[in-house]
């Protein structure tokens, strides 16, 4: 659906704001992105979390060696969806992995500021009438440049958990919870074995995107999530799919990836909260 | 080592407490355990954590239906070791998986009440000269019947960190730290939205294992973390490392097996941690 509606934008000469996952398979991705280049329009994929404080904090922190070389990520993103919930419908882009999953992938990269070289999963369909079309749950490994791990498990049937890790030689920083646009978000940091607790008030992460989105148009600068950052995570999940349906360990494959395109994420600081809060939606 | 002199001891009739892991090979277990029957001496497998109180509650919570329905355990343990430390020496059986990757293996079966059936690692080398002879870092995804997943990362190379966390369909339990033998383990579970923390101090979990181990001889009773219950685990690390080594999911093929061998766990509530306050080292 993303594909075609962006292409239809495109060709009306439509900026598109798209929301994650960009769309169900690599193809589509660069369809999109093909599209908006010909159409001369903006294309910006709808990660909240770029223009997150709590979230763009800790891209600071990992960046910053506080926490030591840096050697893994683990992080957990679990829900109850309700029977019939799009989430559940494999024709429409459903799935744990498509829709949650790409939040822990995303942020492994953006944290890392790299990309998986090799990905592994197990999924579980399970007995639940609710996951006939989908997986239930995802458990993954991928495998970063220079010896680094990153974990995560979400799942469509469990209680409501938002967190990851990040541990270096030196520290740790876990956020949890991560992903969420209720409530705050909670940072515990530990460093020689000290741990110093911040809380990130809610802020109204999906102004910032539209505030940022209208920059972008305006100023005639390439959004910061772009097409090609939705198409990576995009990649990344069919790898996933296809090490669980092969059962065995499967490299993305990601020839466009860059290696620089999140590297502009701190820029997006100056609209993560303060900024948006001018701009109520 | 262990096989070894487990086997010298039996054969002079003298009961062992042996560490974990019980040893290197599924074939050194079955010879430990046989000589064991044969000399009728007690064998238990020093898994401290079965007489310590916050993961004797976790099993309980576990258990007791309060999360709901089980769906994931997911683990990190991780420490510093020195160069030329044991834990770094191949023929010493060393490796991340055997010396720290068995606590998260044995939390999850105790939490789970059951055995992997399917088994996936990512094992990394790294580059750092303290690891040329074992891996520095393994990630693990292990499938528990019932479509349970767990995951666990565990590091000779991070800061320290041991922790693991388990949600249901109803709730979530993190115990953080959760392997440790100095200072407090801390237990946070999730129920409805509300978190409550519980802190239990540090206690000794040597000497409640000794007070057992003794009453078991006294009484003539096997002891609960038996031989078979070291076997099945060290049989879960062999199939992690061979999944790395040929690079797929791997089943364990635990046909020694018994699931019900760890049912007697709570039973040992009574040695942790004031009984054993009586009989200080």
């Amino acid at each position: 659906m993303h594909c075609e509606y962006a292409q239809r934008a495109a060709r009306a000469g439509i900026h598109v704001l798209c929301e994650k996952p960009m769309a169900v398979t690599d193809s589509e991705c660069r369809q999109m992105i093909r599209a908006a280049r010909q159409s001369h329009i903006k294309l910006m994929v709808a990660y909240r979390l770029h223009l997150e404080k709590a979230n763009l904090r800790a891209v600071t922190i990992a960046r910053s060696g506080k926490l030591g070389k840096l050697r893994m990520f683990n992080s957990t993103f679990t829900m109850q969806v309700r029977p019939g919930d799009i989430r559940t419908q494999r024709k429409m882009g459903g799935g744990s992995l498509y829709d949650i999953g790409v939040y822990c992938i995303n942020a492994a990269r953006y944290l890392f500021q790299d990309n998986p070289v090799e990905v592994s999963t197990f999924a579980v369909k399970g007995t639940d009438r609710r996951f006939r079309e989908v997986d239930e749950m995802s458990g993954a490994l991928l495998r970063f440049p220079d010896g680094r791990l990153a974990s995560f498990v979400c799942s469509f049937g469990a209680t409501d958990v938002s967190s990851y890790e990040i541990i270096g030689t030196k520290g740790r920083l876990q956020v949890d919870p991560a992903f969420e646009y209720v409530g705050p978000l909670v940072h515990r940091l530990t460093l020689n074995g000290e741990t110093k607790t911040t809380r990130f008030p809610a802020s109204d992460q999906f102004a910032a995107e539209l505030v940022y989105f209208s920059d972008c148009i305006r100023r005639n600068r390439e959004p910061e999530p772009s097409g090609v950052e939705g198409l990576i995570d995009v990649q990344i999940v069919q790898a996933l799919y296809r090490s669980s349906a092969h059962r065995k360990p499967t490299l993305p494959g990601l020839r466009s990836a860059s290696p620089n395109s999140f590297t502009r994420n701190l820029h997006l600081c100056k609209y993560a909260p303060e900024h948006h809060k001018q701009f109520p939606l």
